[in-house]
């Protein structure tokens, strides 16, 4: 073995260990701010019968919709007004805020992934015609990225997996232990909270690397 | 050169890639809520002349502390009350905010090291016999890890230098540009703010890993 053997030993054990730059390692961020999502049973109790929700914009995810309606969100310390609805209306009623939100209401929602909210914090949703409780259903959601079959398989990663996300910004950050969610229906993009937003000084449009190896350090 | 030998360079590039783990490399984190510091003549202005603050608590750093007078601080767009003053009093006046407060109260603060506001944000600062403008002095804090020359020596950093802290937590995150701020009168604590705590779901009481090699990802 010489030196030549030794050198390229090296290299390949530095590539492994960085986790070796993928060809396609970039992904877009958007900042998703506090929302609610709504059955259509709660969306009636809080709006009217037969209500149904109207469209404010196309969100980036194929068929979601900001809507036009708002709700306030109430907890025992506090309470936030104003809180987007996203349609259409979901199986289950959720509501999605940050640290910080949760902080102001008083509640301590867990850290979960966007549907999964069985034993997750009650909440208070008031709307123009009545308001609710719900037994659960408040989360801080698990950051994410969306991607096609696609995509994962330029990435070499599959659903489910965590990954590193690397931001270079003002105040740098790695986001240490990101989900990949794969679906035919999504568009390539990692969604934050506006906590880990304003934590990494991130405006939406900013790029994250993709960094496989997470026990790379 | 033999199989042995091979094996200890390869151990000696992982250790080097990794970042050699340091002797000490354990630091404990504090959240530094939003607050403001007062020169004598804008803490007359705000509570009267000749006031004196009087202590409520001391802080982690030698003869720093948390007083009983608290100020409302405001922009644009909204104001935050009951934002703590710390003592003693310094000879220029500094409020230190979350990018959260800064969207709150519509103003664009630098990310800054404490004390140097040169050219940073104006902020209106209102107390119960006054309020002031202050043309500069609004600031979101670098984050930073205060140390004594000892602590420095152990791991092996010097005052200036930026690093790596590393922290496990229900939504682990990597702090990629932290300031190295060496003095006798320090006491070992890392400094982050509430976006960078709520990012993190870092609660006080927490503990980093100090990383050296910033290239390392």
């Amino acid at each position: 073995m010489n030196k030549q053997d030794i050198a390229s030993i090296i290299e390949e054990v530095m590539d492994q260990l960085k986790g070796k730059r993928l060809p396609k390692d970039i992904v877009p961020i958007a900042v998703s701010a506090r929302h609610v999502h709504l059955c259509k049973s709660d969306l009636e109790s809080l709006f009217g019968e037969g209500f149904e929700l109207s469209k404010k914009a196309d969100l980036s995810q194929l068929g979601q919709f900001a809507a036009n309606e708002t709700v306030t969100i109430a907890g025992p310390k506090g309470s936030i007004e104003k809180v987007r609805i996203l349609g259409p209306a979901r199986n289950l009623s959720q509501a999605e805020v940050s640290k910080t939100d949760a902080i102001k209401l008083g509640l301590n929602p867990p850290l979960r992934e966007s549907g999964k909210i069985e034993g997750s914090s009650p909440v208070t949703l008031v709307g123009p015609k009545g308001s609710i409780y719900i037994k659960e259903g408040l989360i801080i959601a698990q950051n994410h990225i969306h991607m096609t079959p696609q995509d994962a398989e330029a990435f070499q990663v599959r659903n489910g997996e965590y990954v590193q996300i690397k931001v270079e910004s003002d105040r740098p950050v790695i986001f240490n232990h990101v989900l990949i969610r794969v679906s035919e229906k999504y568009r390539l993009e990692m969604h934050i909270d506006t906590d880990e937003a304003n934590a990494g000084l991130i405006s939406g449009g900013q790029q994250g690397r993709l960094i496989k190896n997470e026990e790379s350090l």
